[in-house]
């Protein structure tokens, strides 16, 4: 479920997905059915799914109504079996016809990226590992769809670039070093953030824990080569306090479970937000 | 290429992704390197593709600095082969590094619909039907992603709905007929707009033809069926007024071309906006 | 009465309105009067008048207070005699006041347009032609103005220039030709618009019929050259497919039946939303 | 000519406008000349006129391109005869052809506007009264309708109900008489606001002036009648500190002198802004 | 109280603050206690003071959740005493715990002002002088500010530069003299301005009394010269219509007495609203 | 300096500033000087002072005309001589005068908060303890006041309710316990988050430390129990991973250095930013 800031940054975002629907008005649906006839929308789920969005959908039609609310006795994180109806809204016909798309569209993207985070999830289970989102999301919907993935079973990873210290590829080529960039990152971030830093090699895995990196985000490396990085930082920090570790790149549904259970405690995947397919849901109307 | 205003509706789009990715500032890159420290930034194809939203990629770093913009001798529209640095930024690093991730996601996302649209077009390559996109865009970014379908050699179908008169299913189930439909909406649309109307069977297309609809969305039909609606067409009207036909539902890469072939004027495809995988882009950063 | 989302976009013209005229605040009501005092208003008509905007006026008295509502037993669209008390308002005596310049500036204005287009649809009663409205509305008042006019007893032209391709004077003389300026545009317009043409010759009427135009507005011609114009297109097209024709320019009360005997669709009246003189009503505060 | 606060308000004002006008973009112009063709407008007084909004119509050029700039040797407040060539724009003609309507939609309205003032004020000139307007305004235009007032030679009353205390009829309705009306507004009112009380009839002159109003505005009396309240001012006060009066109510161009020549000092006409006709303007494109 | 237009811009300056205080919202709250746990907090003084702010703290709980409302037997303007539990507010604890910080901010900060404004007052008390504050507040909270000082029993100034003419030293320097300069003031200013003008010598006050300023603001004039210049104009003019006198500058607890017995009018201090310490409150919560 | 993303929303404050200040314009400067005249505007310190807000400032004069800007030889940071021309602007007369006010109560206020600073930055050099803000800051104002601590020589805090997990007591008193808060607060927050936790008891420190919190928060400890404090993190953790420790409460001028001698790394004080008192600058103009 939103908490209430998060359903409020909805609001924002659900009202411009109307406006630009909208525009100057639904003109069909004016002109076949007359304000103030009432009827029945129902959801059907097309395919299997992990239902992400339900109270924005919710959103879209109370923004033409306040009165109109989606009924359901299901909710985000279920698993919806195809054919099944797992939704139904009632109220002025005009209203539901001009809603529809712009509810579809959320429902089915975010429930997208909810399905597919399930699949990551399942695939590593009973490892230690999480599942992780990126910063590499839809421009305008990035805390949508980390919602969407927190719904699917998955992590969120930094919200944006003020809400964590996270250096590099690109930062290490214009700092020199991992030593160099932890120690400038840790002069001047707040007291209160950890330093996360990228790394290639097992040097650099070495030269970010000399340099008390608190996170090593260990990229672009195979599940062997994280074996040993694992290693390492096992024999020389204390488990109660071991340096955190997040594996990235090159990770899919295929081979996910052999980075789990490499001993990472992190696993960032960005397709589950960038490439996510839209799953097929359907609204079908009828006069109530 | 963006004409001005849409380019204006894009500025709109960034400053909103950006303040989603800023927050109170990249605390990492300000933390790394100092403000005034020059850098050179490279895009680089890591799959082949279909480039769209380097414009939009450009405002990302023109919100920083007016005077960085990104030179390319590419332009959108244009096929990219894996491999190729396609377009390179100059100006402070700092800069760089926090405009790179919104940029990118731009960028991919934005290609990876016009590399899909450009395998459709190129699938019915030398029939006269054309492909078209549908309002199933992503929430914020329907602009951008017909244009981007546009770039990929598509149509746009309307922008939304004050954009053009087109009855489906669910106005069908309020209004009771397609004949009633068709002529409450020419009641009451503008003198300007054409009238489209859903219709699944050949009934249903003759009885949209009597009502004199000026446009027959023929949805779900099979490549034959589809054929047989052009036939009947054809014998009811002549060549130069003849009413246009459009397929949608269930037409993949595999198929489209059986209903090109079969003699409509549009196919739209949902699947360009709601499910186009985002494309392999990277960005490498070094002192300039 | 305007629909759900027409009184949406009303709702911020008021705001700005209210914005505009209260400043920081109503020094002279909140000196006169405390806070909690109620009182009563009644609207009188000082002329015969078309009412509209009634609806527009109650959202005034809304912003200040939701449970003030206008009461009354007419509607928009109502001709109302000089002298009748045709609405009436109760609340908190300083919002009253506050409230009732903004509320008359609308009433006022739009009745003053309602008015003055129902005196133009009576003047052509019994023939087939239409009275419609075009752009020369007031600036950031279009929608209400529209609407003011359909109260009247006017159809609306399009609303905008995303509303429909009309290619008038000004773009012939950078197209060149009707036939190329026409052929353009069925190019580059969506498959939903038809397309309108300016002529003002008979010569420009067969070449925009050759061109297959949609829609010809026949600018500045007298009546008789009208008629002329309507009998070629007769002569060329069946009934039932027929071009529109619309008639505009150096058209006003005391000649507008004849424009409209000549056989045209439409007839376009700049003078209802840019010069029609603001309707005079009183408003009358007592304590309640 | 706008001094630079009232320029950023109209640049509102024109955005506003624009937006409302162009919604998703121009599809005539975009389709019929492509972008990058330039072309020359000039603007043509089909009517005797004195000019108001010259800036406002440069702003609406402005807003596409900020090299595009009206050029013109006369300014506002200058009379234009009918005929003249008084102002001309060179720039891209998509532009040009997107920005026209706006453009003469504010030029139009406000010379319009100013026109009917210039008309008042040389009915008084030789008395000592000025030509006032009121808040009788369309909403959203007040400034720059006020502008056009003053532009016309007239001037400005407040420009909303922060911008000085007048006590009306309603507030009188309130307050139970003109003494108490004016000792509680002299009392809640700051120290540097004057204080305007509404009489229609000489013993209420008599009571404000008792009241020590600062202002008395004689509303609905006739020439006659204005001259005994003058009178009786008079004689009760020296000539350097008198109390001001206005006349308002029932006052056309016909009879605004007799109202002058009564000794009044300020002579108030929401006709001004409510009912002045738009001017006739036109605007003509060719190729540059 | 607040009245409603003010409470109104209240809101936006509540939104404003809890936006910069949220960001992506309180990350501490929500791992704390889980959504739909009740709390009850109370507010507690730690010091003596006079409370001002009690509804905007109520706006900071109600735009979490608008069944929130605190509750209080005590009013703005009321003086609490050290140690005294004034206000309890119970709602959802997450709510209170997000909303705690502002609602102090703004309650500590209006009430420091209205504490320091309620010693003031009370040094004068038993003349005539009134205690006026200045536009020296702070950037966006002025509304709240003045509405603070008239809460510890202050009259407000003008409320911004549209609010009244007062003019300055540093247009005394550009003006030439205090003559030329009232005498512009009183030709541009609207009619229903007052003229109040700053001067420093006795010369100045005779001068400006005779270019009939209807205010005179004595800056930085010791009480004995001020004694001067109230004899200057009581023997120039008649009780009923003196011209008003203002003194500034170097004013202080102190010796505030002495200009209030010198015979001003009003004497205005800065340092109400931009030197007040803010007092000291607390705000304890627990389950409720 | 600031940087460029705070400059930008420097500039948002600076224009709401400047809203709130100019209201409909300042009806004085305008009928004093015509436009077009230009002069030359002094900043003289009137009290020994650190600067802060020189960028601020130049917003605000930049608002009226991005040509005029503030020249100066110093720079936020500088500690400034009272009697001393820090810095001129030159420009139109009319546009100095409107911002003179919105200029200077930016520069004294945040002056001030930086002039604190420095004396309790100074109070305890030598010291590893750094003095840090709060979250008590003014409403819309906290950016720039924290920037005014950091120029003054002190360090940041959490900017937000987002930026840190931060348990204080009233997420104790509804968490039931120390440990039980941490632990919640580990669970919940993103992996990059640290953990601070406010205790007011020896045994609390020892719980916190117990529970792996990050920072501890002591609250309202005498210098003496601070001392303890930190004998016991030194007894059980190794120094270059040792738990930091901030203190607050009830610590001024002057006995904040016995909190540094105790030991701790940070010490938080909330008068920085809620009663720094504003420091005195004043602003001459002259013709140039």
């Amino acid at each position: 479920m939103l908490n209430p800031l998060d359903l409020f940054v909805a609001g924002e975002i659900v009202n411009r997905a109307l406006d630009e629907d909208l525009g100057r008005g639904d003109i069909t649906s004016r002109s076949i059915v007359r304000f103030g006839v009432n009827a029945q929308g129902n959801f059907i789920a097309k395919q299997d799914l992990v239902l992400a969005g339900l109270e924005v959908a919710d959103l879209v039609f109370g923004w033409f109504d306040e009165y109109i609310q989606i009924e359901s006795t299901v909710a985000d994180g279920d698993e919806i079996k195809s054919g099944k109806v797992f939704a139904r809204v009632i109220g002025d016909a005009q209203m539901l016809l001009s809603a529809e798309r712009t509810a579809l569209n959320f429902l089915q993207h975010l429930s997208g990226i909810a399905t597919v985070t399930r699949q990551y999830v399942q695939a590593i289970a009973g490892t230690k590992a999480k599942i992780v989102d990126t910063r590499k999301t839809t421009p305008g919907l990035r805390m949508l769809e980390k919602y969407a993935v927190s719904v699917g079973g998955g992590s969120n990873h930094r919200l944006g670039l003020d809400d964590g210290v996270l250096i590099k590829d690109n930062h290490l080529a214009m700092a020199g070093s991992v030593a160099d960039a932890v120690r400038r990152a840790r002069e001047a971030a707040g007291h209160l953030h950890k330093i996360e830093v990228e790394v290639v090699t097992l040097e650099q895995v070495k030269e970010a824990l000399d340099a008390k990196a608190d996170i090593l985000l260990l990229d672009n490396m195979a599940p062997e080569m994280i074996r040993q990085a694992v290693q390492i930082v096992s024999e020389r920090e204390p488990d109660d306090r071991r340096t955190l570790l997040e594996a990235s790149g090159g990770i899919n549904l295929s081979n996910v479970r052999q980075y789990a259970e490499a001993g990472v405690d992190l696993i960032s995947i960005g397709a589950l937000t960038h490439s996510a397919p839209s799953v097929d849901i359907s609204f079908k109307i009828r006069p109530a």
